[in-house]
């Protein structure tokens, strides 16, 4: 390696949804029901497409619904391990108001995302300012279904929120959110925990004995 | 509001920083002692320079020591809230390696950071492939000290790391830690953990009584 070490990155949304962003932004979102259904929608286009995991995320006014930003997976399209859906919704949300909290000047804002967060972007949820999570479901079965590693979760994850005035609703569009799961673990596409590392030094240790 | 929403966003590294890359990359850091020393001095530089927190982080070869990328806290400077040291380190160790993968092809690179990463960091590190976390203390004292929140973290954090490969030191370098957030605290630098809205929220739940 040079001297030369990398002093910016940047992250994009895929072609296709660029293509989509004012067609979405024109959807009636009114309803939680409508703004899960958008989550489930893109995030079963996403691993199709290649982009990254079965995931997707939006910022929306919470009593409008009015759309602030949208977010999918693009872990493989930016070779980038940080990019997750919510991480996305939530950057691109900050970008377009032009702050690091959300919640200031009394927005109201809520992230919608087509199951639980995983650990890093419970983290991150937690520092953006939105004041609600709406998610279709919590449940081991994303990591059943589709073998991510999701890490460990406090017990008390959604008190945890509520006490930093973030609120949380579960549940509207599990199914549909499940068969996402089912069909990206049904196929062959890459799921991107990294892992190579840690297996390449187990192999190595079983190989000493 | 207008229709168009963000598609993309980026994070760069302070302009002090950039300037001081080479002398670092040049910089002898093979002991732990030396790793941590420069993600102190970091920390120190990054708050006062107003980029964001107190906070720094290197990735490095953990056998020879070279330097793979460098980060520091910039959420003030990117109005991002997600901008922390790690999550800047780790993406830009991507960018320059070109892959999502740190631990791929045979490479046991090292996570060094003047602090415990908050919850989100947590997560962070374990997608991203590096085979150890070093750190130079992991107590309260950076809440106490600093007024950051970090976040629920599980109680054992550190073997949910070791049980996915990724070994874990702390405690070099701990006193001058320390020292770096007491000057912080003692400061007026902003605290960007985004409450805004919640405290608005409650102030106005405690005016209905």
């Amino acid at each position: 390696m040079d001297a030369s070490l990398a002093t910016d990155f940047s992250a994009s949304l895929p072609g296709w949804l660029v293509d989509d962003l004012d067609d979405l932004a024109a959807r009636p979102l009114g309803s939680i029901e409508e703004r899960i259904a958008l989550a489930n929608e893109l995030a079963d286009r996403n691993w199709r497409a290649g982009n990254g995991g079965p995931f997707a995320a939006l910022v929306v006014d919470r009593a409008s619904g009015a759309l602030v930003s949208v977010g999918v997976n693009v872990v493989l399209a930016t070779d980038l391990s940080a990019m997750h859906a919510e991480m996305m919704a939530l950057s691109l949300a900050q970008r377009r108001l032009g702050r690091w909290d959300l919640g200031a000047e009394g927005a109201d804002l809520e992230l919608v995302v087509n199951w639980r967060p995983c650990v890093m972007c419970y983290g991150a949820t937690m520092w953006a300012g939105v004041r609600a999570l709406t998610i279709a479901g919590e449940g081991v079965e994303v990591e059943e279904l589709t073998g991510f590693d999701e890490g460990p979760m406090p017990d008390d994850w959604i008190g945890e929120f509520e006490r930093r005035g973030i609120r949380v609703s579960v549940g509207v569009g599990h199914g549909d959110a499940i068969e996402v799961f089912r069909a990206f673990g049904a196929s062959d596409a890459v799921v991107y925990n990294a892992r190579a590392g840690a297996a390449a030094a187990r192999d190595a240790s079983a190989g000493d004995h």
